[in-house]
């Protein structure tokens, strides 16, 4: 097994207000990001051997944004509010079920 | 497969001078991603399918940093200048053969 038994990312990038390509970050990524991180931490899953939830730059998936990608599996998601975070954290992160509604 | 071949993480995480624990690019993780990032590209191996060089904030592995993580095989890798980093791209990311003497 690896350091960390699930590693997720999210986007975190941000272009700025009237950029060409719109960017995770203008949809509340780093929110999410830290939303994810508090639940994880909360349920006492933080951790070597555990999971990670991690901030990253520019994932290059854009237009489908905003994206996060959970490791080792490399299932990829969009989401729109907390309970969307919350169904990928318990569903997939924790129960090691991907959801199926949000994958990209 | 996902949406990466192999999708490789920096910790760019910068903790400032005299920060209690030691950070990566304190070491110089950001240039060694952007030599990571560029040496991948001039191979013609940056995209969809391929592989992608990302910057993420900090992994948790401080004290063993500068550190890198290759995914979805979650390979842990430090580095010390950008010869190690070329090896780690040559070796594992586009070749497939995880680079022994500097996993972690």
């Amino acid at each position: 097994m690896s350091y960390y038994e699930r590693h997720v990312f999210f986007c975190t990038n941000d272009r700025g207000e009237g950029a060409e390509r719109p960017s995770c970050n203008r949809c509340g990524s780093q929110a999410a990001r830290d939303h994810a991180k508090q639940r994880v931490k909360s349920l006492g899953l933080a951790g070597e051997g555990k999971v990670r939830i991690n901030s990253a730059g520019c994932l290059d998936r854009c237009e489908e944004g905003p994206v996060c990608v959970v490791y080792p599996e490399g299932v990829w998601y969009t989401y729109v509010d907390t309970e969307d975070v919350d169904e990928i954290i318990d569903s997939h992160v924790v129960g090691g079920k991907p959801v199926e509604r949000l994958k990209i």
